[in-house]
């Protein structure tokens, strides 16, 4: 942490931002410039330090924190690549693994129909949601425990592990012993009470980012999971929140590489969700696969036309199948499977 | 909803168009223009309905939604601006409720100081955390419900109503007991288990702005509450995310006059967590009344240098008291009082 | 400047670092942490350096830069407030200057019938476009000289200083011999040609902020005007281009408690432009008077809905008169006049 | 172009809009919903117009443009994709070219290695720059003509078409006469003078995208070149301005398919300025390949730890040779060719 006084800050002021760090353990290193002083507070967990309690102190005119606000989730706390295994399948390997399905259960045959679908073509996880965060309280708000059971079904008959998603902390223990993944949505990455009762189970989570989080953040949210015991955390980049509006959210391609230098975790994309168009999802998934992801989530549906959520990001099956297609060619030209 | 065909589109493409839309009870105007085919559809609740129903049919190039997505927030729902009531302050009327107090309450003797001091100073309602949703699990993450006994103290000792945020769903009763307002954070706007929950109570609530909401997503997660039953809601801007980094979020004050221009709901400021530092508050704070604001939610700290959470952007008590004689004069000169 | 250096960093790597500092006379002191090593680069300039001539070593992790990219426009630089004085107005003083007129020149009639209005509302300086830029080929682009030779003529028929726009370095001369304060637009603010020009100039300019530039890139860009030697330099804020669609631009409320902190230079507040509808203009206009702005830039038309260029965001004549009547107590409430 | 009319507006205002509409030559068709009346205005050019001529009117209460603002590079106006051909390499068409070279000429014996570099490597153009938009005015600025001498002895020496920026009208036609291709930079995307210029020469031009425009946008200045006579356009994605620090841009990638979606023209990524350090070129890269872009614009430095500009944004020689390789694989499985 770097603590910039003001110029001609007077001696009794850098005493007090002295104290302050000698009174939280931090070492101390004065530089004296020409203009001003800076002084420079060293300790192994400045990054978990909130700048503001120098930044309050007199004559301080910044502060600045070098070191990363997460810990878990970095590099530095793992230095490698962490795994998570579900059902046989992989995640972070070698092996890429798609996740796929509908946005929404609507029935077990519209379930079934998919799981079909996606596992015939290549898929390695089933997706499907039951419990849905909707914008409009007039919407289709997801089947619920009835969805929950058609996915146990699912699973079953088609022997695929399934990810669903959780919204509501009094669902989770529920969720949990029905699902291979627990999802986390973007909109309730930052959500603690979530948050802190996922990372008390045993399952597999995947944390998506919210859509206006930095990377910074998501890495701090992910801590929650860690900190809290569950280690098997698999990150999620779906899009951004922009001014833009040819796409629902900007897919921020970058986050993959940028993840892959500061964190240990794995990480997959969602393009769906990003693309917000069936018609630009292949696109965003073959350039995924080319900077690296570790997996896809993908919204398939039996009959796009008469979804009840999302169909207009979905695929078709014949979509579907042709994609997996051309992502095993770009896949290997990375070094990969699919 | 205005659904544009290709050019060239097919008879048929057009036909299914309108099809769906006689199913789901839509009249159908056909707009036949030189180059494409532009399909109205009219009813009453066309902005509830989710354009992609549409834009998913075969040779559809773009849906436009032209109602907006919110309904019993808006003012054509409800032509009166609404007012909320609460130990005697009305919140939405001429006089503007000003909300101050601690961002998190630290201890009894912390959150007395602050109370004394805020009420001195002309303060309607005392703010104080118990529950804090924070960013990383290494913060300190509030008194839960020790913090909430102190405010019912506070409450009693002082005479006045108190404001209290809720981050979990399963706290939402014992809280709705405890305190005069419930507040819902920006991180939680889309919190759907939360609103659901808090949209059975009969208690205000403050609905905070989603540092990533459009104006139109925050009074559709109104119309969650209103939904609910709880038609004593109260929005609150708190800034928005942007590329900006010489403050803590960016106060989006054009929010104040649109909320005006289509809402019937009273609007609430909070320039402490958009400024993220004490020395912008005022101006900010000024702002917001001369823009038409219905009140402010201030922090204000006995002692901000030992702030346990956000003292950077606390007021002192002489500070917060030479502000509200500032705003004072600022609310007459609009017409309005504090 | 701070360098940070991978845990575990070689000793030749932190040689490098210290050597390019020493080549480039900067001084140097050594923070050795438990985990990482840290140097502390430091110097008068150390703002205008490129943090990645240090980056792009090896085992640099990362380089933060505490000091300010921009320096003329800077409080460290000048003290005291700077105020511009055109034509007997003051901009920065204790009075608050109105300037208002149309969006773009379209006849001597409709500037002449704008000027009267604006001059007996209270308007200090005329404002008029004879150069537009425009975002569509299509669009209608300004009379220029023949707009410039009204300006001129309102200029002397009415006896106020006027604001007009350059956006051709080729024009700047000849736009300095006609007008009072040259105008650069949001999309030039990083222009650099044009800048360089402008700088040339002994006339003021007020340099709009760019719709997505940081008040650091603003403050730079003012560095341009002021290392040419033109130190008559007034700053407008007119928003930035956020996720919001509900106005046409953000108007950042809070740049103007921020530029009063960190620079000497004026500010004015242009809300027609944030706004994008003249319903929201007067709310903005009375905030930003509120919260310290030095004065205002607005679109004023003699007929809105016969305007050839903004129509929208323009004030009527009554409508102006009206407002300038509210600013004025609001003016006063913060010790100001207009 | 959608008229919603205010609920209960009065039929004299709906005429109003009829009329004006009648006199810009539009067709119109009215939508008599149960709550509102909607007005369709149809016309061949309706995207140009401005829907403030609307929005103005009386009792309006939105306008919706439904077609896009621009025409000339819209896939409407012209089906075929179009490929722009300079000095025997085609951009395009089924070979990606790769444009590389450092940010700044820095002296003849820099550029002519870096030459000599990229083209061994596989690179179709050069790219150099001697005329700089520098953010500081107290950078270095460039070579300029020095610059170009040595980028005109490049072109002799290694037989490789160049492209480089201009950034001042008066440069462009001096640029015209020793470039292959004017470079327009993301800056300077909405300086219609310089625009206009560039429109007027018969050279290919590459127009990088605005860091805050939408891709409307960026096709409406597109236009300027194309309505100007110039139809050698190539688009550039570059990445856009974000709220997420880890890279300096946010690269779009989904601008990929919505340009292949919307319009004729080849677009290019630089994924050296979105990334903003070295390390997330090659991943960027690669995305950009698989994502389906016709080239790339890549900075190359013979020694970047010495470069004046831009050094830790630059792929060293053996980095660059490697990620051809790898970009080649890529290429290959989308079934292109470098």
């Amino acid at each position: 942490m770097i603590v910039e006084m003001k110029k001609g800050a007077a001696k009794i002021s850098v005493d007090a931002v002295v104290a302050r760090a000698k009174s939280l353990g931090l070492g101390v290193q004065m530089n004296l410039g020409t203009d001003k002083t800076v002084v420079a507070l060293l300790g192994s967990n400045t990054g978990q330090l909130s700048p503001d309690i120098f930044a309050v102190l007199p004559e301080v005119e910044s502060v600045t924190r070098i070191m990363k606000p997460y810990k878990l989730a970095s590099k530095e706390f793992k230095t490698t690549p962490s795994t998570v295994t579900v059902g046989g399948v992989e995640i972070g390997g070698n092996r890429i693994a798609v996740m796929a399905g509908p946005c929404a259960v609507e029935s077990e045959a519209q379930l079934f129909e998919a799981a079909r679908v996606v596992k015939n073509a290549g898929a390695a996880v089933l997706r499907g949601g039951a419990y849905k965060p909707r914008t409009s309280p007039f919407s289709f708000q997801g089947l619920e425990k009835i969805g929950l059971g058609f996915l146990a079904g699912a699973r079953k008959e088609f022997d695929m592990p399934i990810i669903s998603e959780v919204v509501d902390p009094r669902d989770v223990e529920n969720l949990a012993e029905t699902v291979d993944i627990i999802q986390i949505g973007a909109r309730n990455m930052q959500n603690y009470a979530l948050l802190t009762e996922v990372g008390k189970q045993k399952r597999p989570v995947l944390l998506k980012r919210g859509l206006s989080s930095t990377i910074d953040e998501w890495l701090t949210a992910a801590d929650y999971l860690l900190a809290g015991g569950n280690n098997q955390v698999i990150l999620c980049e779906r899009g951004i929140r922009t001014f833009e509006t040819s796409t629902r959210f900007s897919l921020d391609i970058s986050s993959i590489p940028v993840i892959k230098r500061f964190s240990h975790l794995p990480i997959v994309v969602d393009p769906s969700h990003a693309a917000g168009h069936y018609a630009l999802v292949p696109a965003i998934a073959k350039a995924a696969v080319a900077a690296g992801a570790d997996g896809l989530l993908i919204e398939v549906h039996p009959n796009p036309k008469e979804a009840l959520v999302d169909g207009l990001q979905s695929l078709t099956p014949s979509d579907f199948s042709r994609l997996i297609g051309e992502l095993r060619l770009v896949a290997s030209a990375v070094g990969r499977s699919i």
